[in-house]
């Protein structure tokens, strides 16, 4: 019999726990054994104290065990998948699942809702009249078989202890700490039943985590927790300074990614969907190396394959094909406005997160995970970092739904747009891999 | 408005918290408006970032200000109280009170009950027949007026804070806090009013506080923040390695206390338990300097003012005072069993915290604070530590109700008995002031 106390007094003093400890703990979470003030006590001496890889490693494994976990050995191929810690404007996943499934990867990607300032791939894909994303497994499995991929919600059953530990950690300020970072990201990967994991770890203004040294230590745990709980991981580290393509909100952003797979999006956006795509096919063996990953994928992207194979996937999970091809089926607000430059000069700044702060006061996000979106409102950027401009040029468009909404973003957009005297050197979007 | 999330976010970081944040904190968990998952979580991070002397300052006042607190304003005379942290066979309270109230100090006594292998004040009252330990604030303020002292519990309504931090301590690991320990206590004692406060820091095998460095630095902490409070504090550290005088067991310490009223007690007891008064009447400004306090303090005794006035609060309180002349009266066993020297030499162990886990078990203690005592059982030593012993002489003799518990508490009583071939230095009882 493991008593909370005990765990709690180790992990206080220092020690490192036992796997029994560990697997008592996450069993507690998923089940309501223990006192939730017990749970997080835990949770801050964890913070405070810290995890050896091998104890985040267990923790990772056994939330996903005391749950529900996918099982695809009836389907061929290599399945990987890729997860984005979050960021402005981050809308690769809905770019490169179909690129890596038309290149052979089975990717059954579950993922979230967006939260704060950052968006999720859930209202995103919601903004497509009549997309289901909550699949049953029957479902999920027919698209896997069908066109290689499909993307749905998690489950009340998948790893149900993160459920628990991560609204308690909301509430008690035990959010920042790398293992249970880790281990809330893992436990529900690992319960999609991949043998592969790309990790796209944001850094920057606009990401979860702030400095390159948070964003490496992120990136290092999770490759080192996923590979010890038999997943091949690798994790990419790049720049969320400022958003990613030039659109932010879930239409807008679905317009975006149709655009990207018709080869018409922004350079960054197809440069490191491609990218995260590539290495995909690369850890599914599907590929001799990342020259001819990256081949297949970008021969997937201009062949028109992953644009067929997005389209079949919105049928398949119940949406309107046709808001695909016709964009004016897809919802769209009564505003719009042109916020202008106030001088001539090079765009300096278009920072990340206060452009998706003001976004979600304008309806595209939310405070509270509980809370609707609007899928229509959102920004539009015209220029991008480095762009030279003149007095009066258009940098970006707000589509808002209501004066008030409007105005009450409006601070936050302009403060976000810097404009400088001199030529700005646009830094490399990926940090390392 | 202060978050809670504010508050533990800001200790988790290792900042001083600010008057506000404390008093938040105590409010909270006075009137419960904060989760206990956020309190757990806070104290936690105080447990392992700390507290300055300040702010355990802060947050004892809040804790005592948040509840009710006595006033004796139309009392005359200085009102001083004592405290120990807890030990074995500690019993001084019964002494000291009467003898202190007999020098005039005013002594409004609030006790706890016995916990685990100490024992408290209130259980071995409780063993006189009719002694009340619930006065109403009318009735402590006869006895106070009347012989200048009374005996009580603590109320629901004082330190409600304390009340939801110690249980929630108690079960998330959080107990062994300076900070927290010294406020607890604190929060408490300024509750009864008092101008000035003498501490017994236990220190030893049979205290909470193992070390001499852990039993200072509590006594730095709780003179500081008593002081801070406004209250005179001092603090004595005494050595808790053998129990205090020659009795365990709630009616064997009630006699005991009586013997050394009417001058018969064991030396170690009546030691300290003059020293202590003295202390308290030097406080409360009644003497000169110490000499003249004990010279008071020993009047009392040798007089048999102390007794008298014990015998008379005993009446106040409901206590048949009979029992008290006729310890017949009191609460005894069907059975009595001596253990012997199982071999010749000096007696250089009577484990303390073995010999209150033993009583505990005979039923003289509990393990929960809901369980109810035996006030008859407990252990009389027949022999001091240094004592020189021969082979089969009585070392101690047990007081029991059953085989049951005898049995189960015999090995524990062997354990604690030490006799050495050599002879044995005993260590002086008080280590500093």
């Amino acid at each position: 019999m493991i008593l909370a106390t005990d765990v709690i007094r180790h992990k206080r003093d220092g020690l490192e726990l036992s796997t029994e400890e560990i697997r008592a703990f996450a069993q507690a979470a998923a089940e309501g054994s223990w006192e939730e003030y017990q749970l997080s006590a835990l949770l801050m001496a964890i913070f405070l104290r810290g995890f050896t890889p091998n104890e985040t490693a267990t923790l990772t494994g056994a939330m996903t065990e005391f749950g529900e976990r996918y099982r695809w050995d009836e389907i061929a191929g290599p399945k990987v998948d890729k997860h984005s810690t979050g960021g402005v404007g981050d809308k690769t996943s809905l770019i490169l699942a179909p690129l890596a499934a038309a290149c052979g990867v089975i990717v059954p990607m579950m993922s979230g809702r967006g939260l704060g300032h950052t968006g999720g791939t859930l209202d995103k894909l919601e903004s497509i009249p009549g997309f289901r994303v909550d699949l049953s497994h029957k479902e999920l499995k027919h698209c896997l078989q069908s066109v290689g991929f499909g993307m749905i919600g998690q489950t009340e059953n998948v790893a149900p202890a993160d459920r628990t530990l991560y609204r308690l950690r909301d509430v008690t300020s035990t959010v920042e700490s790398i293992p249970l970072i880790t281990a809330s990201i893992l436990s529900k990967k690992l319960a999609e039943g991949i043998d592969g994991l790309v990790m796209d770890v944001k850094c920057g203004n606009g990401a979860f985590m702030k400095t390159p040294e948070q964003a490496f230590a992120l990136a290092d745990s999770i490759v080192s927790v996923g590979n010890a709980n038999g997943v091949k991981t690798e994790a990419l580290v790049t720049r969320m300074d400022n958003p990613l393509g030039k659109t932010i909100g879930n239409a807008l952003e679905v317009k975006e990614c149709i655009a990207t797979l018709q080869g018409g999006g922004p350079k960054d956006l197809e440069e490191l969907s491609v990218i995260l795509a590539a290495r995909m096919v690369l850890l599914g063996g599907l590929a001799e190396d990342e020259h001819e990953a990256a081949r297949k994928v970008r021969k997937a992207l201009e062949s028109g394959q992953g644009y067929e194979r997005f389209l079949k996937c919105v049928e398949l999970q119940g949406g309107d094909p046709k808001s695909i091809e016709n964009f004016d089926l897809l919802p769209k607000t009564a505003h719009t406005k042109i916020i202008r430059a106030e001088k001539s000069g090079y765009i300096s700044e278009l920072h990340a997160e206060k452009l998706g702060r003001a976004a979600m006061i304008l309806g595209a996000g939310r405070q509270k995970a509980s809370a609707p979106v609007n899928h229509a409102v959102g920004i539009v950027l015209h220029a991008h970092l480095g762009n030279e401009i003149k007095q009066g040029d258009g940098v970006l468009e707000v589509h808002y739904k209501d004066d008030s909404t409007f105005v009450a973003a409006l601070h936050l957009i302009q403060e976000a747009i810097g404009i400088s005297e001199s030529e700005v050197e646009v830094p490399a979007l990926i940090l390392t891999r």
